[in-house]
């Protein structure tokens, strides 16, 4: 038997079958009942060395390839139903390492009501896990381009959290490398802040659940996912909806573990929240006399909302502080240049 | 201005607007009417250096990664609809060559149907394209698993081209590379020969009508794209429906160019036939009473079809030669394999 054939046995294995899916893995193509409507669709790629270290956990891998895609829905307000995945690897991997990720990947979409339908393997010299979403909007599409001077500008969680994890998690690898045991630690930060910082980068949250509620009941009037950094991310709403972000450095959400990690690297914990990437928290600006209903949206969902500027007429992203204002548009996190 | 934001914008203004797209690229997800109805949907990833020479031309890198994902909804029959594209690539090849291969895939699916809703771009070390694409059956969907013992076999088009034009893409490369000139030609093989097994290489056709002739007039009880070589994609068929496929040799079509090619290489054309891969023509079965109407359904879309062999009861796959029978589902093309 041939190994991808042994794959897809594998796969199917794993893969619960029944309706709406009515051809899964190991066919050409999937088959599935769709009502009616609109469909939202994504795909995101993730690469070694560029998106994920090469020492990943294949099954995390997997988790946070899925969580990454999902996150776009969540911005739009749509509800998953279905993801494809296709991944590259080294046969040295092995047969269990892409299964491994597709385990992740699966289970992180089951967590959201997305079942993995079908997919594809190739050999490649390092992994790439690219996948497909689909979903349906449980209202309007929640769009980048709806923001209007007035209205305030919101982001979900803890922004920031995320770049600090990955470079943690870039030391930790170093001084395991170094001979320093399989789990060392990073001096100085608790063992709460260290775990709480290494899975925002690790396991983000997709936000599916606060997009569906901005969407249902209407609260937002443009959204977008924080993938690439607050600032950048501030910048391209901005750029859709043709306002200008103004962001209050004293309201922007700084957690205690960020603000531990940032003193002992010498850093402003802002700069990893407005230039960091891989929160995939939500960025959404809302009516501003509607932040009651917005807060108690947080609250009912156990998510943390913080208010943290306004929309003004204009252009571009701009950080307000003691000693005026700077832009930040451009700081994040730009794909053409990560590998530099 | 982002670079990612810049090759959005150079997509917006390679991409019609319209319904049936709501949202399309530059924003987190796009936003697509449907009707209703099942949906069908695959994805194919290709990698530099497996799946295409890395000198490969970005736009007709663009246009095969299409077609390889467009001849798996071919198999199934079913019309393409959508279709979203992730590229990695270096970022020293570029602005220009991702929107070059993003120009191949919009224009290749279009002229299927397909319209391009969103993509996403990386940075990479290589270059790698995946391309998630669906649509509806235009009928009951083709699966593998419906042959039946007593049907006929039958094959599209020159299978086993596209491997002879890999071969001769790999040889001109070296001549080239040699200082040979930037156009060199294959010894011994006519223009008109060179060129068609190059283009059964570079530019595969998608059997979309065929596909969609064979499910709409019920033809077809199985059916799978031929992608990893007739041997092994005869042998996934058979496992599929629980049959035993029978091909004959003599009724197996070789065409004069892959003959050619083959005497120049000292190598039977068959074996390029059975373990080639990469053609994307259709391997289907259909009661052997109703040969006249695949005979007609093939000469209506001016395709040869082939009937190459039968369906018997057993497992497995097996060439019928002067000599004997020999097994041929294990000789195709192993992704885990293609590497080494």
């Amino acid at each position: 038997v041939n190994s991808e054939d042994r794959f897809v046995a594998g796969l199917r294995a794993l893969l619960p079958g029944g309706r709406p899916v009515l051809v899964g893995p190991g066919d050409d193509a999937a088959v599935l009942e769709r009502a009616p409507g609109l469909l939202v669709a994504t795909t995101d790629m993730v690469v070694e060395g560029v998106d994920f270290l090469p020492a990943e956990d294949p099954e995390r891998l997997g988790r946070r390839a899925a969580a990454v895609n999902l996150s776009d829905l969540a911005a739009m307000g749509a509800e998953p139903e279905a993801l494809l995945l296709a991944i590259g690897f080294r046969r040295e991997r092995g047969p269990d390492y892409p299964l491994a990720i597709t385990r992740g990947a699966a289970a992180r979409g089951g967590e959201f009501g997305a079942r993995l339908v079908g997919g594809d393997l190739s050999d490649a010299p390092l992994t790439i896990v690219t996948i497909a979403l689909w979903g349906r909007p449980v209202g309007r599409p929640l769009t980048r381009s709806g923001a209007k001077p007035g209205d305030a500008v919101y982001l979900s969680g803890r922004p920031g959290e995320a770049a600090a994890g990955l470079v943690l998690a870039r030391r930790l690898a170093a001084f395991a490398e170094q001979g320093a045991g399989p789990t060392p630690r990073f001096p100085g930060l608790t063992v709460h802040d260290e775990k709480e910082l290494l899975a925002a980068y690790r396991d983000p949250e997709p936000r599916i659940a606060l997009g569906a509620a901005l969407s249902r009941d209407e609260l937002a009037t443009a959204c977008i996912d924080v993938s690439d950094g607050v600032g950048v991310d501030a910048g391209r709403l901005a750029g859709a909806s043709g306002v200008r972000l103004v962001l209050e450095r004293h309201r922007l959400p700084v957690t205690p573990a960020l603000r531990s990690f940032g003193e002992l690297e010498s850093k402003d914990p802002l700069d990893l929240l407005l230039s960091g990437g891989d929160d995939y928290e939500l960025l959404f600006t809302a009516p501003s006399g509607g932040s009651e209903r917005v807060e108690a949206a947080g609250a009912a969902l156990g998510i943390r909302l913080s208010r943290v500027g306004r929309v003004e007429a204009g252009s571009g992203a701009v950080l307000e502080e003691a000693g005026g204002i700077r832009d930040i548009a451009a700081l994040g996190y730009d794909h053409f240049r990560r590998a530099s």
